[in-house]
């Protein structure tokens, strides 16, 4: 029988009074979805999240994303009253430099946040990519047991506010969620009514449930507001969340109609309550009206403390009971179990790399080709490596091959060999932002490793998802093709110019350009030798395998892309006058104007710079070495804007680059008729020797 | 009554065969749509549209926007056989080096491409751009004709695929369209069940039309596929259509389930027919199937030209009967079609720049505050001139004050002073995305100015919309707010540190950062004054009001920043020692560092560099006047990544930059401890003159 006493519903009223004293003290916040969400959020944590306060990083617990991340302080009062190390002082010090509450919520800060959120929509997405992951893991570690049965068995729980269903983004994911059916989601949807405009009727009118019923998702109605007036009846969403958990077919949406700011005399359900501090006389009056006396701060009675604390002894219990069960089945899954702590380590196994493929100088090669051979070596050795792409399967290269789609059902006639729940090809369809943020959301979950594919064009799409795995360092990797206008025919709206500079400027992504095959293989055993975010951007064309014996190469291919930029052809004597810098294809360019300059009698150098960020990464003894400071005659040649590459070439240097769109045309036209020539590298190095002569 | 002759169903035919005949002799392409699409596109373009092949810009058409641009063909044929001037001979050139016939359809580079299409989901987003702006335009010129009755009232036509749909975007946008009940676009959905990776069903399981039920469409069905084969029921389609055209006060959107490729005999139904040639035997044996001859390419019958191309009769004849309306519009408005006359020119009014504010000095101002001021100055002298947010107004300053909520409907008492149909305020929700792609299918409409704000970091969400108005050169304005880490508190999730280097590197593309209140009525006057895409960043912050007079401006504000840089602050004795270059908020740390520095006896030079595009636009001999090659001492000072600022520092330059994450905090706090003082940049200004001494 469900138990919401005195005491509970004073742990409701102290959230409140908590969330308006936070925002009061610093000046600053959003105080409104915190109050009216605290019954939700409160009965979430204390009856429903299988969650251990003493190990947020249990394997085995339940997942909560609040993706309206301005309502942190939702998060962090229950982090506060769950025991997840929180304090009272923590809440006092929200939104201050070097607090554990930022503003918005943020993943490896605070204990207990599974997700970093703020950007609207990101959070629901990344809910659907765990809510993906935890069927993936439990098919690599435990496939066979019942449904339920299984220590890897969790639920993913989640709030989402209007804002966040307005994004196209859950949208996206949540099209995925339904077709996937998710059972193991439960999702709360805050209809409040209320966004930063005032009255969402100016810009929000659709029937929110129809749409999710239209997704394939379960869906319900709890009304706090009530003819009687407004009824914060915990029980009945208790009644819905119980029916959504219950529901293990599809995805479940709970639609909670609430009043922002509740019970706040003036400010309830005005955009105001949403994103500023109420002021201190409305504080005053709304604790007044809690039952809470209006001249103290951070009240927190030791009763209310107790009692909200007694979910750590709840959580601890379930932990142990859940051991017991893990325990059994790691004595019953030896092998499972062991690969499961090598996952777990984010190990790779002991000579995983051994059988990437090596691609002998002569034929060429497109990127993505020889990036699809990588993918087969590297699923052949990693069980948690999966992947797909948003409906560019073939173009992209990324399937696993005899991997099966990843779909809710056994099918043995589709067209990648078949379908099973736990499948290794994901299937995003057209929708890279979704992708992007259901990426994250996997690598958040932990225990696999994942990938995505799109035309690079299109990370523009995905890319405030791409920001957030950077602000977060996660372990996700993105296979980009068609790289540049040599993807020819289909024009400007598919050729990116801009891109490489963008993807460059953000901080914590690894943009990785590889000029061949070997290159590719290189840049796909350095990305998985390490932790955050990298894009790989791949050739639809097919370029050279280069012979880095022939060109003097100072590094194995191996070691010369895990440092981002190195030698790969030497001047003649070892004692350059140029320097031509260049990224994947263009690779090619530099090589052949290299040859003509050396014939010419100047000693030139070519520097392959898969990924500028690495070489930045490595000591100044290294990267001098490379580029020595005193070789000033230097070309950068890159199909895209020069921006990035003013820093090595400096004064003297010249930059042979795109600053304007492509045009529909084959590849070798476009090439030559902007300029993409051995020619044309020759003659910038030579006016960069007259400008050094200068 | 409807008619559908036999020479129609061989015209239909014949889009067909030049389909397949246009992509196998490039040899890459997409066929497989084209040819299934061809009675939609031929009953359209022969009995719907109203539209005048031999004035494409006629002011009073119908528009056509063909949401999946890859099948360009469909378009293109449309456009040879209604008479707009593409030829035979455009066809066989598709996809070539200068052809008018690009892999997807390039707006202003071929007569009758309403918009830019190819990156999906953007052109059903632009179509309701384009119903929205058809509104507002009614509403300048002529807001009390009957519905129907005024020369201003006219459709917009969509075409949407499966990859629209799934496109977070389009329902972002269809959720607006609801919202805004706009009765005048008809969307025709081609559910063909194939994309690249197959069958949707791995990817795309929802119930389509429910969604729009949801969103408050009308919604229709319409089988191609029956019982008894497959039926192309060309005069159900129209009924639809014509139901669909009578619904005046819903969007409509028409499911159309075809077979993609149909009729190819082993093709037909295929993801390979969605986006490669057929090959030379199945273009035979679908000939056979149709009656044309397998020998030959190209077959068009003079019947069928000629039936077609009946069509710009009819359309002239439309245009001639709609003439009569205008002109007694005209006679009947002679002050609104005056109006019309100017802002269909795109002009200005005289003196329209007369009352943009002067902010004097002595008093800080946010640029966003200063920029609200300029609105409301434009706004009183362009009725033309009209935007909104993306649920931010509040905090972008974007309202138009007294302009009423662009909203279906008459009302009073919302918190924008009330609504009405051709209100000048735009809600767009949380939704950039859209906000971006409905930004530019207004500017696409013509006939108005826009602008629409969200946080600059959110320009992420809306960038392949921005890259769409870059790439079509179209004058649409961003308003982007809280454009630093000194939006304080709201921490790293909302702090943009890579956006002016990424926006920087778009291909026509203007981003602009202002440094004062007066740089900013500047940059919106320059913005005003030319023609592409603006994306102006604004502090949330307070910044000085420079005194202008005081430091020796060498130029006024608005000739300063409409050259994109100019000297601010002159050196003392006018030859500089040292050059600081600083754009928005940091502006105000060079001229501090500039006093420190002049003090010490080093005269130095400030220079505002408000716009890289429009500074890089000026002549080689402004430029060198503002940064003389001789002062190598620079410093370059910007809140975000160094990227664009190596360029201009040189080899002895130093850049104060931001290369990682904000976090929460007051603004004070962050920019102290983030480095961002006069000190540091008086700092860097000393080591850039040790390195010239060097």
């Amino acid at each position: 029988p469900f138990e919401w006493t005195a005491v509970d519903r004073r742990t409701v009223d102290t959230v409140r009074v908590l969330a308006m004293d936070a925002v009061q003290k610093v000046g600053n916040g959003h105080p409104g979805t915190a109050m009216s969400l605290a019954p939700a959020a409160t009965l979430l944590f204390q009856k429903h999240l299988r969650h251990d306060p003493s190990d947020p990083a249990w394997v085995g617990r339940d997942r909560f994303v609040l993706s309206p991340g301005h309502s942190s302080l939702t998060l962090y009062i229950q982090l506060y009253l769950s025991g997840y190390g929180l304090t009272l002082d923590d809440l006092k010090s929200f939104r201050t430099w070097g607090s554990r509450t930022p503003g918005h919520p943020e993943h490896g800060h605070t204990a207990g946040v599974e997700t970093t959120t703020g950007p609207l929509g990101q959070g629901l997405a990344n809910a659907i990519g765990m809510a993906m992951a935890a069927r993936y893991e439990r098919g690599l570690f435990d496939p066979d047991a019942a449904p339920g049965a299984s220590p890897f068995d969790h639920r993913i729980y989640a709030f989402a506010s209007d804002g966040d269903l307005e994004e196209g983004v859950t949208g996206e994911a949540s099209s995925i969620a339904g077709t996937q059916k998710l059972g193991n989601l439960v999702v709360i949807y805050d209809d409040n009514h209320i966004s930063i405009e005032g009255d969402t009727k100016v810009a929000f009118t659709e029937d929110v449930l129809k749409r999710y019923e239209a997704y394939g998702w379960h869906t319900q109605s709890v009304e706090f507001t009530t003819p009687d007036g407004y009824v914060e009846d915990v029980e009945a969403l208790h009644r819905a969340i119980v029916a959504a958990e219950n529901e293990t077919q599809r995805p479940s949406i709970i639609r909670l109609r609430t009043i922002i700011a509740w019970p706040a005399p003036k400010l309830q359900n005005t955009g105001k309550a949403h994103g500023s501090a109420l002021g201190e006389p409305e504080v005053a009056a709304t604790k007044q009206i809690l039952g809470f006396d209006p001249q103290q701060h951070f009240e927190v009675s030791d009763e209310v403390l107790a009692h909200a604390r007694e979910v750590a002894e709840r959580g601890k219990a379930a932990h142990e009971a859940w051991s017991a069960r893990y325990e059994a089945w790691r004595a019953a899954n030896a092998q499972r179990a062991a690969e499961f702590d090598r996952i777990a380590r984010r190990e790779l196994p002991a000579g995983w790399d051994a059988k990437l493929p090596q691609f002998p100088p002569g034929k060429d090669l497109a990127t993505r080709k020889a990036s699809e051979a990588v993918i087969q070596a590297i699923a052949e050795q990693l069980p948690e490596f999966w992947g797909g792409s948003a409906d560019l399967a073939e173009s992209n290269n990324t399937t696993v091959k005899g991997g099966l789609s990843f779909l809710p059902y056994y099918e043995q006639d589709n067209e990648f060999g078949g379908s099973s729940p736990y499948g290794r090809i994901l299937h995003f369809g057209i929708r890279e932002h979704a992708m992007g943020s259901i990426l994250n959301g996997i690598a958040l979950h932990g225990n696999t490793r994942v990938f995505g594919g799109t035309f690079l064009v299109f990370s523009d799409y995905m890319r405030p998802a791409v920001r957030l795995a950077s602000l977060m360092h996660l372990p996700v990797t993105y296979v980009w093709t068609h790289d540049s206008i040599g993807l020819g025919e289909d024009g400007p709206t598919h050729q990116p110019i801009e891109h490489y500079a963008a993807l460059r400027a953000i901080p914590g992504f690894s943009f990785v350009r590889p000029a061949d095959a070997n290159e590719t293989a290189a840049a796909w055993k350095a990305t998985l030798e390490q932790d955050g975010p990298v894009g790989l951007a791949l050739t639809r064309q097919n370029v050279p395998v280069f012979d880095r014996e022939v060109l003097g190469s100072a590094l194995s291919v191996h070691e010369g892309v895990k440092r981002g930029g190195y030698v790969l052809a030497e001047a003649s004597g070892g004692t350059p006058r140029a320097i031509l810098i260049a990224t994947g294809s263009e690779v090619q360019l530099a090589v052949a104007a290299r040859e003509r300059l050396e014939e010419s009698g100047v000693p030139t150098r070519v520097v392959s710079m898969p990924c500028v960020e690495w070489f930045e990464a490595q000591d100044v003894g290294y990267q001098d070495s490379v580029l020595p400071k005193s070789v000033k005659a230097r070309v950068a040649v890159e199909v895209g804007v020069a921006q990035p590459w003013y820093r090595y070439v400096g004064d003297a240097g010249r930059v042979i680059s795109l600053e304007h769109y492509g045009a529909s045309a084959d590849f070798a036209t476009l090439l030559r008729e902007f300029g993409f020539t051995a020619e044309a590298v020759e003659a910038a190095a030579r006016e960069s020797l007259a400008a050094v002569a200068d």
